[in-house]
């Protein structure tokens, strides 16, 4: 699904700028033939990298050619200085490519605090022109990774405005925050018509269920960016409007985000095992989303995973303390197929002990329901185990 | 200090019952020779233990005359059977001591989801009576431990409303929420003459700098109970009324459950390091408040303390999404007497390996300021190490 990953409007470049000191590819373009549409979705953290800063005004118009984006350096907490590098280095590949400095969207991940070096930009900016090309996305994956594992991509088609309307997606992020480092970016490309306010839409709606459900600490980063660009190329296709349009649109952007989110959350280092946290029985989904969010950034339940302890009293527990109500009496619990919980009361030895079983397994799904309400959520998360700590508790030196 | 643990109007006991399978100490009672005041604060969490449920309705009353309390079994999650267990077992002592079922406050701390094991109740409750004594307030502290690895108490007098007050705290918590186990109880015993409303105030505020502004894991139990008793036996007391004598009661309490709190945190087995999180230069305290907490259970933080690692972007990002509005640009930290941050950006490599001297010790603080208001708070938080994952991972057979 990944062999080809090409959408019609769009040029990728990835290249080595030696920003990272490992020598690997740490800066990349994505390139949009013709002016193209844009939205995003940014970190709600208060303190943000001078990237989202820049990023966040300059999607606001609307439209936009190119994203610059570099892993080595997250250009946060760099203050004025942060700001004025993130302009000069879009200003570059602005000149380059023949478009304004506010059409070009930076993007950086990697240690925070320290100067981006813009003179590695200038130096590596004829290169990453000279590999621009509709066939190099997964050059642009691998500029963008920082302690991942693997590439994070997927790519999708579908009919929609009577056209088939391709997505490609591509993200970084090792799940856990790494030592100093700035997490999640996600670049998610198109050749529907699309406006942007509609393309806004379209994206938060995918989001909601994939990038936003998904939790390895609980922690938001300062740099953490979902963009999606649309070129509008796709042969034949009419705008996307209607609401029928609009939800395919949303299906398909849900259909290329979920992969990644899913990779990205079982990339953590340290992390056996990948969780999906589902619950039911609120009247709201939005109560759903509260309880299995709780549940799914608890430290207790998430070291019982690690454990494949099937340790319903922290589940429970942590359902009861996230503020949504329910009555305790009418919860019931299972650990994939096992039910271990019923009426708020334990089923007994038994019923752990395959649920126990259940959990040695690197993928399985928790599902508690609160009650009758048709309220439901589902959310991603993994365990915390040793890895998590060895990552994140070394010396950064 | 804790040598002589007494307080004018209340006896004490603490026995074996057969509730922990290592024949130690698990029953404990807390009679006052006459009616006491009573108030209390109980967990936020919606999953109360039955206990808890009981406790919350006699509470209101305003006044009680004893306590039951046991350890190894938290009777939480456990349906109406733990009810009536809580009923039944608090029932033997108001029969004992001739008064009303009503009047004696049920607490149990342990295993949730076990039922409550209502025969032992009745088998130790002859040893329970003849171990009641004025000078056994130990035995008592002794029969509230789970895994704690130390006893919790603290004493302390002071001068309020024309007599020599005395205050009495005894506490378990092994800081942890060790697996399946219910946490917190704190008992708080005294010799004011006060009336329940301005009991209730005056605990309120000194759990608020105190039992509420410490965090190992974020996680609320089941079972976290507060609970104080006021004999009013202190020789020559006027009634606490006036608002000079309500802040002295207030500071008495504090006094004794300062110590209490800290000790609780520092008793986390696996923690290395007990970090005082302040906050100044918010508009309210409340504010600041938020901050402290936010940055006091984030993972990535504590375990940057655990690695002692100044890791000062986890504590700005912890600051930035706690939800409180500041402006980045004004933020400075401090690790110990070390500044690593000023107006928001890095001060240098030099300030950082100095504030990693100061992290290998047992015991810092660390202080983050965010602007001019006079807003402040402290919160008391530890390390995640280790010792944090083996203890809360391992399956419990």
């Amino acid at each position: 699904m990944n062999d080809s990953l090409t959408v019609r409007g769009f040029r990728f470049a990835g290249v080595s700028a030696q920003i990272k000191k490992n020598g690997q590819k740490d800066l990349g373009a994505i390139v949009a033939d013709g002016p193209a549409t844009v939205a995003a979705l940014f970190t709600t953290n208060l303190v943000k990298a001078a990237p989202v800063l820049v990023a966040a005004r300059r999607v606001q118009r609307g439209h936009a050619r190119a994203v610059l984006a570099n892993s080595g350096c997250a250009n946060a907490c760099t203050g004025t200085a942060g700001i004025a590098a993130a302009r000069e280095t879009t200003r570059m590949l602005a000149r380059a490519l023949g478009v304004r400095e506010a059409d070009v969207i930076p993007a950086s991940t990697g240690v925070i605090g320290s100067p981006l070096p813009v003179d590695k930009f200038t130096a590596a900016m004829p290169v990453l022109l000279a590999d621009l090309s509709p066939h190099h996305a997964l050059h642009f994956a691998d500029a963008i990774c920082t302690t991942d594992r693997w590439r994070k991509t997927s790519r999708a088609t579908a009919r929609i405005a009577g056209a088939e309307i391709t997505a490609v997606c591509i993200g970084k992020g090792a799940g856990m925050i790494h030592p100093n480092m700035a997490t999640t970016l996600v670049f998610v490309l198109t050749d529907a018509r699309v406006s942007a306010p509609v393309l806004h839409r379209a994206l938060r709606h995918a989001a909601a269920t994939t990038m936003n459900a998904i939790s390895v600490d609980g922690d938001t980063s300062t740099n953490d960016m979902l963009l999606a660009l649309a070129s509008g190329m796709a042969p034949g296709a009419r705008p996307v409007r209607s609401s029928t349009d609009v939800h395919a649109l949303t299906s398909l952007l849900t259909e290329v985000l979920e992969p990644v989110a899913k990779s990205i959350v079982a990339d953590g280092e340290g992390a056996e095992h990948l969780v999906t946290i589902e619950v039911s029985g609120t009247s709201r989904d939005e109560d759903a989303r509260t309880i299995a969010r709780t549940i799914a950034t608890s430290p207790l339940v998430k070291t019982a995973f690690y454990g494949q302890d099937p340790n319903w009293g922290r589940i429970v527990a942590a359902a009861g303390r996230s503020g949504v109500r329910f009555d305790p009496r009418n919860v019931a619990l299972f650990i994939g197929p096992v039910q271990i919980v019923h009426r708020g009361v334990a089923v007994g030895p038994d019923a752990e002990r395959r649920a126990h079983q259940v959990m040695q397994a690197r993928e399985y799904t928790v599902h508690l329901s609160v009650g009758r309400g048709r309220g439901r959520a589902r959310y991603l998360t993994c365990d915390l185990g040793h890895g998590y700590v060895d990552v994140n508790a070394s010396y950064r030196s």
